[in-house]
């Protein structure tokens, strides 16, 4: 238990004793649980999203529009996403981001999947979800230029960044307030 | 003091008494202090920014571009936005936004000299930076129509919306992830 994150020694000592107190077939099912995790999860083929099925729902679906797909660091960005209801394409989970800092190259993380998936066809618009850090920035333009490299020429957009919705001007940070003044956009009514 | 926002009775207390231990020069000074601010503070006659002069520093300024109008709340966001060193153009301050809840129209707040002020001509752009809430949005529509009404056809912006600058995806709150995948804006190398 003290292995798992944020679990220190005594939390682990007292989640144990919880379990000691339990019925035996209840800890077994607890148990169990992880077992099935590893065997049961895969990641879908085509986005790598978590999934219990070779192609994930969504990838599966025919209600998405599979000609827009919206690159994402992890799994839980694809389900914050899918909760805003404002999405209705696919996805492709990267697994992570480029990070020099963390001897994270383009080669751990799902880019040549990505750039295959899009070489097939059929694909219109890529929408980079990346984290507004400069690892999330160095990553987009990455994405960018093995596009460009493989002579994709399709419509590359990004999240907008800028005041977070129901913010105050005074109380936003002064970088974000900075670039959502020189990235303003044409007001429409 | 207990009459000051965010001032209780005990923390008034603290302060009388501790003005009490100070030398009588040192709480004539501060008790001038008060009578000064609303003696030699003024406002702007253009922008309605706070100033020690008729007319504001950043008003006064040839170095300014005067094409450019920003619109603010109050005094508080022209500090912030002059804080990103981002902007070079002049502001004008509303004193306010519309807030039927609160009972603040339309004739509450320097909207009428923000018309004024645009109708003398010279002026290539405004820029809304209002809150991104919804007396924010309000006032932004409110702005958009007197200019219509009155013939102006200048441009007019708002602040860049969206995610905030060094955010993770999972942690932004979903209205505001929501409209940055809607409002996504075309990525540049």
């Amino acid at each position: 238990m003290a292995s798992l994150p944020g679990v220190g020694r005594r939390t682990a000592l007292r989640l144990v004793l919880h379990l000691l107190r339990q019925p035996e077939a209840e800890v077994e099912a607890f148990s169990n649980a992880f077992t099935r995790l590893k065997k049961d999860v895969v990641y879908c083929r085509e986005c790598h999203n978590i999934s219990d099925t070779e192609l994930c729902p969504i990838c599966a679906s025919t209600r998405r529009d599979h000609a827009t797909i919206c690159v994402v660091e992890n799994v839980q960005d694809v389900m914050s996403i899918e909760n805003t209801g404002q999405y209705n394409g696919v996805y492709h989970v990267l697994g992570g981001i480029i990070s020099p800092m963390e001897g994270i190259g383009p080669k751990d993380i799902e880019i040549d999947s990505l750039i295959e998936r899009v070489t097939k066809g059929n694909i219109d618009e890529i929408i980079l979800a990346l984290p507004t850090t400069m690892e999330g920035d160095t990553t987009n333009f990455y994405i960018y230029r093995r596009l460009q490299n493989a002579g994709i020429d399709i419509k590359i957009s990004q999240i907008a960044r800028g005041v977070a919705v129901g913010n105050q001007i005074e109380y936003t940070d002064e970088i974000t307030l900075g670039r959502s003044i020189v990235n303003r956009t044409i007001f429409k009514a």
